[in-house]
């Protein structure tokens, strides 16, 4: 189970398009939540933003993958823990699948996380990042803030789902920087997402 | 230097209350982004709800540091790297700073992450909580779509800066989880973020 309770309690704010969709913009409709906290309702992060932080941290991990030794891929890890192989595997087999679950209500379960050579992960790799590029603005903009069920089981707003993915790579590359250091390879840097 | 480059080319999209103020909502106004990418502008994330998700990633990483050995804590490392104490150390002096410089333009460099007992760190741990959810709503509507400079050297939208902060947590405790498990301690679930 990757998952069972992420965020907090929400308000309802909306998209842009859904506020004009839904408001009249001539009346004096009321804003979107009822917070007294001034900047409640503030756009932090828009979904082109989200779609560029993501592919952005995407860049990182894939130079964790081409500089990782083949032979330690599916082999090498520490206190018991799985593979970086494994890893990178699980971070690959939630991507594409969640975005697309995002859109169509449907969900894959791509289960194979087996070991394979490293350029035949980079080649999956590359093919995600296109796909995820191609995928994201099929996503209806209202559809961030609507709660889903992830994968068919996984019950939140969208939102707060794929950040769980982002946020799931940067947790198990960070671990992959430790297998990398104590296997003696200096790992690319944290803050270049370029 | 804890960061150089972070996010991808950028749109210019605002608050809603930015635009309400700078739009007169009877007139045609074009929308906010001249992508032609049908949800570039759909809000992902509210100010409230990235708060809501830091403080909920901020609960697992004091769980951590409430469950590492107190004898570990600034002396257990992996492959040459900082250890856990460290490395929370940074995570604790970058937030609030964080949030007060983006209220402010005033950035307080703490550089003293040195070695203190782990009830010192919970104790200065909770303060920062309370801060953070204090200080957060002062955060202007329009600045987390401005560009600032964090700590006086790096440039960049601050919406991406402060993600970068936390990315920057989840990405250190990731490591911390690799240290747990290296001394027989299993750590606390990554998904609980209540």
């Amino acid at each position: 189970m990757w998952l069972t309770a992420i965020g907090g309690k929400e308000r309802a704010p909306a998209s842009l398009a859904m506020y004009f969709a839904t408001h009249d913009p001539c009346s004096m409709t009321p804003m979107l939540s009822e917070s007294t906290v001034p900047n409640a309702n503030a756009v932090v992060l828009t979904s082109e933003q989200l779609l560029n932080h993501w592919q952005g941290h995407r860049r990182v991990t894939r130079r964790l993958i081409e500089i990782y030794p083949d032979d330690k891929l599916f082999t090498y890890s520490l206190g018991g823990m799985r593979t970086f192989g494994e890893l990178a595997m699980e971070i690959l087999t939630m991507g594409v699948p969640m975005v697309k679950g995002t859109i169509s209500g449907e969900w894959e379960n791509v289960s194979d996380r087996s070991a394979r050579p490293r350029a035949e992960m980079l080649r999956l790799w590359d093919e995600a990042t296109k796909q995820l590029d191609e995928l994201w603005p099929q996503i209806p903009a209202a559809r961030f803030q609507e709660t889903i069920k992830a994968f068919g089981q996984y019950d939140g707003k969208a939102y707060d789902l794929l950040m769980y993915v982002i946020d799931n790579e940067i947790h198990h590359r960070g671990q992959g920087y430790v297998y990398l250091r104590t296997l003696g390879i200096e790992p690319p840097p944290f803050y270049d997402r370029s």
